[in-house]
């Protein structure tokens, strides 16, 4: 019976199943098999709904995506917010960014991973591609200002190193494991230090 | 009579064309849309050729996904060999295939970008994400080796390092402009000193 019970409250198939519950697993699908390539039928099979169930909770395939890649957007944003209202340096906010989007993509993982592989096909990827761009530039400018403060190495392109970092940060939709060996924590520290300090030993720092 | 010459043979479609043209242009079309959702028939359309006439020079879409993803990673290979067969220490080693990397992903863009994106839907896929992984598994013994010989931080977790460097090297798919600010000689060299010694300036460093 408990058996039963377990396995009936996992079986995402069932009717009753959530708004919530219908996105999330239409952006899994669109993630394995590609947001073009996934019909609303292959949707309703994948989740043991019919057609019209699914339309119960949503107009579109469209609307998901719009849904899922606004919620990826707005943590992001939420970061950046948090960053500027720290009020610290540039290196304090540009450390907290990198922080704060390594810990953001662990948590939002399929959003993100959604939104990073959108390619501009339809009105709503390029208003999600274009606040994309916003992020990248906010990120630019406090490279460019920390340079400024000296706290960056002003010889470094702040172009090539904003998008360098960004692509550091973002392989975490392609590779992070809830079940995996560090913490979205532990990778927060990892993924700041590397940025900030590189992998190199220093033999000519203090020891402890 | 010049603009004409100039326009037929930036045209694309006209017949003539090579099976390095037909696959080129088609592994740019499934980056542009996606290589699900990319049909045999609208190939057809943007070559400006029919289905048999793209038939002469491949037997199927699978060919080209095939052949586009061993170009890409026999073009890595040759950077591991020849890594490897420069008989440095771990540090130079791990500096050259960041350099290599760097420019074989500038250089291949299109074919690396589709071999990035695969996500293991058949026999092909799964076959080119295994030569994938062994090039992560290369990567990851190196900085361990880096890690033994003294020349890269112990502390970091060596598996989250390699994933996160080659996340930094492979958003050059993303975004790497051949008309851009930096040549691929040079992004080479900032992704090699990014992954080294991080943005942060050295108040301490003898300068100059």
């Amino acid at each position: 019976m408990a058996e039963d019970t377990q396995r009936r409250s996992s079986n995402r198939g069932r009717p009753g199943y959530g708004r919530e519950d219908v996105i999330r697993t239409a952006v899994e699908a669109f993630n394995d098999v590609g947001y073009e390539a996934m019909s609303m039928n292959a949707l309703a099979g994948r989740l043991g709904l019919t057609k019209s169930a699914i339309y119960h909770h949503i107009s579109s395939k469209e609307q998901i995506l719009k849904e899922a890649t606004d919620r990826a957007l707005d943590t992001l944003d939420a970061v950046v917010r948090s960053c500027e209202h720290s009020g610290g340096t540039a290196e304090d906010r540009l450390r907290a960014l990198l922080r704060g989007t390594t810990l953001a993509l662990c948590h939002e993982a399929p959003y993100v991973t959604l939104l990073l592989r959108l390619r501009g096909n339809s009105p709503v990827e390029l208003a999600a591609l274009d606040r994309r761009r916003q992020f990248t530039g906010y990120l630019i400018e406090l490279v460019e200002e920390a340079q400024e403060e000296g706290a960056v190495r002003p010889d470094l392109d702040a172009h090539s190193v904003a998008r360098l970092l960004f692509g550091m940060v973002n392989s975490l939709t392609e590779w992070y494991n809830p079940d995996g060996r560090l913490s979205p924590g532990e990778l927060a520290q990892v993924t700041e230090e590397l940025a900030f300090q590189g992998v190199e030993a220093r033999g000519t720092r203090p020891e402890k």
